[in-house]
């Protein structure tokens, strides 16, 4: 049994940390932080955890990072900027971090700082910190002290390329156009928890709209782990349109392709489906089969769909996750068990809730 | 053509109104305040209106009574607390005004100081004030300088149990027992158009709720609609609980009566058909047919259903109608139109929106 | 372990269940019958079950009550009618059986026989059918061979008005008086998993509506409960108005009771939460907190919270639970674990999925 | 005042061409059939049409050639495969027909008969229809006897991409490299008025998924579309992927282009605001506001936004219509305006509804 805190747990990721972590054989949730509930039982703010867990928001002032310090593993639930006040002490204490928020995210500064519009509190620390994507740095993630958890879209763009890229690498050759287009969609509790006129209700209902259109987060995210993966020969663009799809939970990311003639030499499912092979929560679907994003609603899988049409030169990559679970805490949790050497799938074998 | 004005009209009642009075062949919009937005063309905000209306939001400061009085009608599309401010200059200016805010609506004091927290700015106007339900109090509306558009509830409810209350009053006998349960809901967009995590998309689709349990400030409103229908001798207790349903427009209330014996005796659907027969508005749907929302969505129609069984003693009358339209903007019109003499459904006869 | 068999898995209900067997601890799900689907795995009709379960529909013919006697409880999510041509010979057999439709819940045969417009099979067996609301019946089911698992609306009604008629009928005076309004709303999925225009998104969407106005097949089995909680000296009508809403899953009743003097002398608050001392999945809530739905959805709980105001002589009574759950397939689990002797909650566990 | 024909007026573009049609100046709905539906009201099957047409469906069989003969002009909104048996022998009485499905949008038969699987019942007329995009086709509607109404994505697909097309053509050097992904994404109601699990509510809220991932009817009709625009010397492929987005109407499609070195030349923006100058539906927003469904809910405009990345040599446009207005019934109207000499914004000229 590990002793875990979660500082900022009044989100959405916040709710979904706490509702996960409940259930967890291995852990127990000791401290939840937040400056503005403190005092408060996390059951009163989200009904849906009476009779779940009991906790109560704490606001130690000065002794937060006493009380840290007392934990295995502190998860950070909290907007931009706030985990990284804090991950030098805390990881040189020997306590492991998971921060759900962009801090270690980015290995460039300059990226980190034009987009997010803030100074790095620890540049150092950032060269330790391993990108939390499991399927890709499983093995820095046994001994990383510090993670970032990767954002939503990255998550379903960086895994719905990886088998494509590795293979390009691997033959040395290019399989697909140097331009790829990743038209992606997401349920609006990506936005957060939050009071804003944009995301009520009677303006989001029934309603259909881009954002991020000059530019956005994830993207500078995604070209880092395209890069990442990318043998050096290779450049490759990237256009990132997100939109906001009027349902709570999902994410739908249509990544348009073109294949060079080399590229259309491969069998791109048989290729997905062993790149994944084991993979506990990556499910290739089979040849014919389209993802939705309900079938992942609430759960820790993440399904991918392939099309090819050779004639057209044509690759369709199809990615659906829930964006809280993959796409934000349930992907903290799987790190998390790398971490600490727990079986991986460990508290996140739920069924998704259909319908 | 008259020259109309809107104080506040960056709600959803505000833009409602512009919709509805854009397209009004005997109504020009010639001011369009707004204190927030000042500057600003309403089709910024509202990207709808574009190629509809070129108006912009302007804020007179001191001159704003001047500017208004310029007018030949004022609709407030305010908070509660604002027309009362203005009401008396303009109406003694000769000036019409149509409050769509609750600042006219109770006669009562009393009622308005507890239920709005506030105290009445010009009690004595209020008793001039008319309650603006054309299919009630039709004539006095012909006379009135001033009016207190109804609310939303209150308006399915009153005109729900109008024919009953007639009918009691004229046979002079109970027809019902002396209490009523009236279980209502509403759209978010009931709410208004602002920014509050309790309205935001994630906390309110596929989710249902009660509110204003413990009392809502339609209750008196209902209350003193029914008290004035009431003939003396007779009494009655209501029971009005709304509920939040997640959809953008539409409101529903579920009348449960119970008949005497005498009751029992009347046939209450041609009583209904008989009472609203020639009101434009009204619809009283045949015999076995039920209403839902979308019936009426975007358009001024109210339907009223009704349910008899003798045999149980139970009355049921089924209203809906679209809160923002019958409910609020689309009132406030009819009740001009009655006001200056034009067609009563001037401008009011688009059909409702399905699907 | 016990084995489990599901006749009829291809709807709502029975989805649920694949998903809450699949992760019980004692149990194995060894049988899945559908004439329509023989031969498929349930995973291809709900790719949701991708990685949870390897199931496939089987269609045994003759063979199946063969088969279904090898298991130890049979599940029927099947329409009504079904299993009462099967429950015979399995519980001869000694198979335990659970059916999900509404073959065993009425005791009256002209009741079922005029509500749901066909014969009873096996009208003796009626008899020994316990009525699986476990909060109620719980050391009848315990011995149990056969269990009507109850219709989702009277779930909420006996559950709600339990702790007042039980009261009532110690205190041996009338508490409330003999007219109660259950207005009750229903997410969509409780219409079940079928192709219909009435249910087509586009119909249902941003629409409400009441249906059953004229009555309901839930409405004799809310009486039968009321029925047989309530002393012989007392009776009790009940007015009972469904409606629809659109969500998915979620089920809201608002029952409106009138306080008789007497009634307005008891602390209703304090009487629910004793009355509900113990039970996991009876959720009272504190005073002044009115529940939602979706703080039930995909788990077995059921909130209550109750309103008294004894000025107006009211008592409010909110129930919410999730339809498929605590409604359906929750319950019938929860009704498995008390026939077979495990801990009742087992399996129920998960958390509410919020937002 | 001119008399109208709607053939099939059951489904979504039927009640729409009636709701439209209805509050038009100068056409009389003279004719309503269905097979199905004959003798019924209209408004019995559209409630929201009581009050505003009491039209009744009739099935006249053989004697409806005759009836419909009697029109000036003849609406099919009707399944794919009905108006291409009627239309030569209503043209030839001098009869204006509007048909709403595929069967004269595409010129080439071997296109219609591989993707709509019949033989086509009038290839010579197919020659003198005119497929009815108002923007593009204007003159030869004028004349036209027999307009092919264009499918709802190829509206969206083609006036997104005609400045472009033009100006390339124009200047004789590519501008966008040969590769376009249309990334689009409808309402449901687009799928039409049906009984289907697919569309059962349960099943597509809180959901989104592609479809038509191998291939959809719309492609040949965009290609085709694309092709008439473009000059001899260039080709353009095109990749076109439709999304079912949980919403009733609407229409956003994402159009990705790739600028070449002489296309970042260009100021798209003010390219597209000439373009479309003086047309009354098109609404080329301002740069930096980028457009939603909703802005165009229930109206007959088409808002389109440019967004330039010289950069990345991106060029974004994106493009939100009404699917049942300017998608389908709208269009309609427009081109039989065009066809009537009417003012082509006669009876089209109502706001959006938002909320």
């Amino acid at each position: 049994m590990i002793s875990a805190a979660i500082v900022g747990g009044t989100g959405y990721t916040g709710i979904e940390l706490i509702r996960l972590l409940s259930a967890h054989p291995k852990v127990s949730i000791d401290l939840l932080t937040s400056r503005s509930e403190a005092g408060t039982r996390a059951d009163e703010i989200f009904p849906s955890l009476r009779g779940i867990s009991d906790i109560v928001f704490s606001d130690l002032g000065e002794d937060t990072l006493a009380a840290l310090q007392k934990c295995d593993v502190v998860f950070f639930a909290t907007p931009h900027g706030v985990a990284m006040q804090q991950a030098e002490a805390l990881t040189a204490s020997g306590i492991k971090v998971v921060d759900l928020a962009a801090d270690f995210r980015l290995q460039s500064l300059a990226e980190f700082e034009k987009w997010y519009k803030q100074s790095h509190a620890c540049p150092d620390l950032l060269k330790s910190a391993v990108y939390g994507l499991p399927e890709i740095n499983r093995d820095k993630l046994a001994d990383a002290m510090l993670v970032g958890n990767p954002g939503c879209y990255p998550t379903t763009a960086i895994l719905g390329l990886k088998p494509i890229i590795a293979l390009q690498n691997q033959q040395n050759e290019r399989l697909i156009e140097s331009r790829i287009v990743i038209d992606a969609k997401s349920g609006v509790s990506g936005a957060g928890r939050q009071a804003s006129l944009a995301l009520n209700y009677a303006e989001t209902t029934d309603n259909f709209k881009a954002y991020g259109v000059t530019g956005h987060r994830h993207l500078p995210e995604i070209e880092q782990g395209v890069e990442q993966l990318l043998a050096s020969q290779f450049t490759q663009r990237i256009r990132f349109l997100p939109h906001l799809v009027p349902m709570i939970r999902g994410m739908f990311s249509s990544i348009h392709l073109e294949l060079t003639e080399s590229g259309a030499a491969i069998d791109w499912q048989q290729e997905f489906e062993s790149s994944y092979n084991g993979e506990t929560f990556i499910d290739v679907l089979p040849t014919g089969v389209y993802p939705d994003t309900r079938s992942v609603r609430a759960s820790n899988r993440l399904r991918i769909a392939i099309y090819q049409d050779n004639e057209r030169r044509e690759l369709t990559v199809l990615v659906v996750q829930d964006n809280l679970v993959k796409g934000a805490a349930g992907q903290a949790v799987q790190n998390m068990n790398v971490m600490f050497g727990f079986e991986e799938s460990m508290g996140l074998n739920a069924a998704p809730i259909v319908p």
